[in-house]
């Protein structure tokens, strides 16, 4: 039976709920899970569906309750087949660890994505790249690291330890697209080497966040965020060491956030219909 | 303006949540939050409303959308006015560590429960009792222990580290009502003394368990877990002390999960609609 | 058998663990535990010791094996009968949680402090104070907080949400003896208001951070730091509100590990014998 | 400067420290880390030690100095080049997240192993073992098994999601050499199909467990554990993916102290020597 997602924002008013919920009915819509927030005025929906006929089209159903529904299309994301691999693009420079398990999870089908394209501004990860399979682009221009995304049709731009910024254009471009993992518990550390500077404060606790990619430097909404415990035995390596088995699996968790339509930006925060 | 929250649970039907929301509307009640669940064809579903006018009484006009939407009345709970404390009675023996917690939390105000007395088979934790001004009794028989509570008209039956077992009527008798916090991660080390095999196994994490009491010891449908990292340096009474912490701690996450209407005991186990 | 603790830091230099290890032996104490730790070519160990001898004096042993090692006695602490409750003043303003958690657990005999006075700039807490039978001052002068402090005769300080700064010459009389608990996952959100800031950037974790007092604020050496998962159906008082859970647990954590002498404070960090 | 690790055991005595410490000085060797536990009457002790000579041999250093202290050389292992990586098997079934993460560190050197063979009683994961460029043997009977790990060299056997038991005379060939990953929280769920049970029972977190390999299943002393919350939207399938992600780290970590020579098994239980 088909299935399908719709991800919605609108002013909240009485009989939102029931407008939705009723219009999806009328479409043969059978409603699987709903959540929902409600916060600063606005009602924030998230609500996977499948057809109730077996022949029946969710996402054509979708399309038309949300139209009688009266949701704001502008900010109404309908998408088929929850689960399906989606395509993606990696953004890296040097370091692979965080590739190489988007890479490893894409393959064994544990992530719903379609890595199209490895994109870098150093050559380090080709071989990495080619180990599965995936087109390496050698890119140091805006331009072309733009160009190499865009001609593999990607839909979603994951920034794997790319430590480079992005032009505030690139930014607005791919905007609530384009996932960055900064290497610290954000706004701990915001910058440059983060590792080092936690083993200077001496924290007992390091992290790591996901975030979508805006012009301010690490300050993009929040997808997800980890902590692990250190102690003064950890010297800056080791804190790299352990910090890199966070940074994979807070990525790793975004990213499927992301492609399982679970995220809403809400101004500089998120709603994550987190399961 | 008025609150209230609905619980429901049934057998899933096309156009059920769009019943349930149109109901609602119609009824004056603006949806403030919603959560559902659907497995094994039963749907379950948490809604807190607010009545969209000021003078507005959100528990009437809930009923009245029970009833309309058709939804099973014996497997839905209507509580106005969420936040607010609810009558408990307290069963405990001689660890004061989860009574004390509790105590000291509906006094400060930090979770929604009215604490309105303290029962015990031994008179250790008396003067604990006395300290916050809580009506304490000593029964040793379970007709005596129901007397207590059902005197202080409690709602809720908190086993606060009670070393008894209670007999299947009274268990029968309190379902959905009696909370036990057994001090392992079930269904490790189910009964007796548990930190000690903890020990003895090896093992690198203890846990806490808060579950529903039903006649068949330890398991009850589980409402909340958590768990402890432990090392060889930790003795037998070590775990005590570490696991007290974690006990307190998730007896107190179930209880407010409960009093706040978010746990559904499905079959034998629970759907918690956690925040 | 009488036990002590050596807690000391030298310049490292090969042979220094026989020279302790042998003057310990000498004078017939067993080493019980032992740990650890060289770094920026200082060595720091803490050993655990019991008298061979039945009557034996632990301490005086020690004192006289740490002269023969040579170490550097303005570095050592030597402390008789560990696990004895150690005299400690709490200075507390508004917020009871900490001082409820610190004040309950003195009680129950699962942490070992004595807490001899509780100074408030504020008089809300008089109550809770009296409620555990500990003298209570109100002070809001330097001077008087240090008089009640001293008059005491506490050994450790614990800021238990004192939301004033002490003096520079204050935390330099206190140095090593002051604990603080802040309210964020130090270095973010150092100053006032934390949790409201945390919401405004939308994180997905909030932490606390126990540390000693230090002019420069919240930049002392951190003793513990821990965190907890939210989301965007937290708002400003539910993030305060799960706070202070995480508050009053790692705060007793470092207290725990100060007066069972564990924490070493080296430059500006520290080195935390944990078990 | 050559660098080396000490692990023993012996029943404890006074004097014993001083004597393993006086005999590393005198043997020309500085301490740059020690760690104990003292347990029913044995000592357990790790010392790293580098050599202070710059041309000294650490290793013959140790064994001189461990024979001069009197230490039980059964129960003494001294490793030279603490970090060198060492020669592995892995035993697999079908599943592939386990080996895959395992190659994929020990390929970029965030693992100390050297993977020289993969071993199997099915043919599905050759194809990982080729990208990766380890050979890979099929063999359904224990001797060809026995065979290919011994022809290996291999000093460490990974189970990585073997699902055939060894026999007691295996288990007793590979003794303190072969790690075990059993997909749960151990005591708890023995045996097969851990995450439907699991899933049955409704607990609201799942586990992982590595330990030595025994005669008795999944009973051999824990080296490793954790824990991952989940709830009652995770069916059976999705604990399964949420549970890979705690078995590749869990299995990870206990390789990692294994090699690192920091687990020592004492009775039924380990002494984790961790950092």
């Amino acid at each position: 039976m088909s299935r399908a997602v719709l991800l919605t924002s609108s002013p909240d008013r009485p009989g939102l709920v029931a407008a939705i919920a009723g219009a999806l009915t009328d479409a043969g819509l059978n409603i699987v899970e709903v959540d929902s927030h409600l916060e600063l005025g606005w009602f924030h929906q998230r609500v996977e569906v499948e057809a109730v006929a077996a022949d029946g089209d969710a996402v054509a159903a979708l399309q038309r309750a949300a139209v009688v529904a009266g949701v704001d299309l502008d900010r109404t994301r309908i998408t088929a087949d929850p689960g399906a691999p989606r395509p993606t693009a990696l953004l890296v420079s040097r370091s692979p660890h965080c590739a190489a398990d988007l890479l490893a999870r894409a393959d064994a089908g544990s992530l719903p994505i379609d890595v199209r394209v490895v994109v870098s501004n150093h050559d380090d990860l080709a071989l990495l790249a080619a180990r599965w399979g995936v087109p390496f682009v050698q890119a140091t221009e805006e331009p072309a690291v733009v160009d190499a995304v865009e001609a593999a049709q990607a839909e979603v731009v994951v920034l794997a330890r790319y430590m480079r910024v992005l032009s505030p254009e690139l930014c607005e471009r791919w905007r609530a697209q384009a996932i960055n993992i900064h290497h610290s518990f954000l706004p701990a550390f915001v910058g440059a080497d983060p590792y080092r500077r936690a083993h200077e404060r001496g924290v007992k606790m390091i992290g790591a966040t996901a975030h979508y990619v805006t012009a301010e430097l690490d300050a993009g909404p929040i997808i997800a965020q980890d902590t692990a415990r250190v102690s003064h035995r950890d010297n800056v390596e080791e804190l790299r060491r352990r910090g890199a088995e966070l940074e994979r699996r807070v990525l790793a968790d975004a990213v499927r956030l992301h492609v399982d339509d679970r995220v809403v930006i809400a101004a500089d925060r998120t709603v994550v219909f987190d399961h």
